[in-house]
């Protein structure tokens, strides 16, 4: 699919088949996230896909009770490591979430060009997560997505964005 | 461009022709950050397109002496406001990086897809930078990035990636 079509049609999915996803397809998914940048190419990342279904009922609780995020065959969790070098002076440990979170990115943009739905959870108890999931001391956990094919087929990738205008984010030379 | 192919072959490109950005694409670079998602859609970004030669420069010491960051015609710098919404429970005031930097992502792999280089600067002196710039207090300074074409032309962005195998960044279920 082309970039821009990706970038223009990826929406936030809260409906979701129980189809499963094909290995090959869910392959070049992560791939997408694993050949992201990092800072010095730490890759302080890992991606944990939740496909039981006993795990994924106990991910909603600590998700706010959305309980639609089961309803997909795949939840991915992306994990980010504490890091000691304080990238930006302000971040420290948390450094780490970035370049998770640019990883993550490259994640659910390569969902819509398999037609699979995504939604960025970013609302989660952290502590909860990484209890369910075994998610060991110096990790956190960045976000959360389903991952399946949307309810509504094609149609879920409406053109729709509601966005500031360009002029109202963008300036030149100063902020 | 095939959204693999962008996602395959972005690079961190260090070295730049002086050669200006056309106009139409620089906006449908800066359009691809615009429209990325965010957490309730806040959109807490503001994007700066630094082109101001003196400007440039100052950038230079508040980014650890990279000075080849000033060849490139622009630099965009990315800003995030500081929320008081506490994302995932641990990111604090600094959850609107996490926004930041799904749309610099954005940015940045659309600058790919119209054969511009760019190179994540996440090693900057937040304070300097905000001084330069004139970003005023309840924002932060999430990313830096040079923008403009390749020394190299499309040789810089042969496909190279050095990354950790799949295997050793995904499990199932648990971490």
């Amino acid at each position: 699919m082309d970039f821009y079509e990706v970038i223009r049609t990826r929406r936030s999915v809260r409906s979701y088949k129980p189809d499963p996803i094909p290995d090959n397809v869910l392959r070049r998914v992560l791939d997408a996230a694993r050949i992201a940048p990092s800072g010095s190419n730490r890759q302080p990342w890992k991606f944990i896909v939740v496909k039981d279904e006993e795990t994924k009922r106990k991910l909603i609780p600590a998700c706010h009770n959305q309980s639609w995020i089961a309803e997909a065959p795949v939840i991915v969790v992306a994990c980010a490591q504490e890091l000691a070098y304080n990238r930006g002076g302000y971040m420290g440990k948390l450094s780490g979430v970035m370049d998770a979170t640019i990883a993550f990115t490259h994640l659910i943009l390569a969902a819509r060009a398999e037609g699979l739905g995504t939604c960025w959870i970013g609302a989660f108890d952290n502590d909860k997560v990484k209890e369910i999931l075994g998610v060991p001391e110096g990790w956190n956990v960045a976000a959360l997505t389903p991952l399946g094919y949307p309810s509504e087929g094609e149609d879920a990738f409406r053109e729709t964005a509601n966005r500031k205008p360009l002029e109202e984010i963008v300036s030149t030379d100063k902020f």
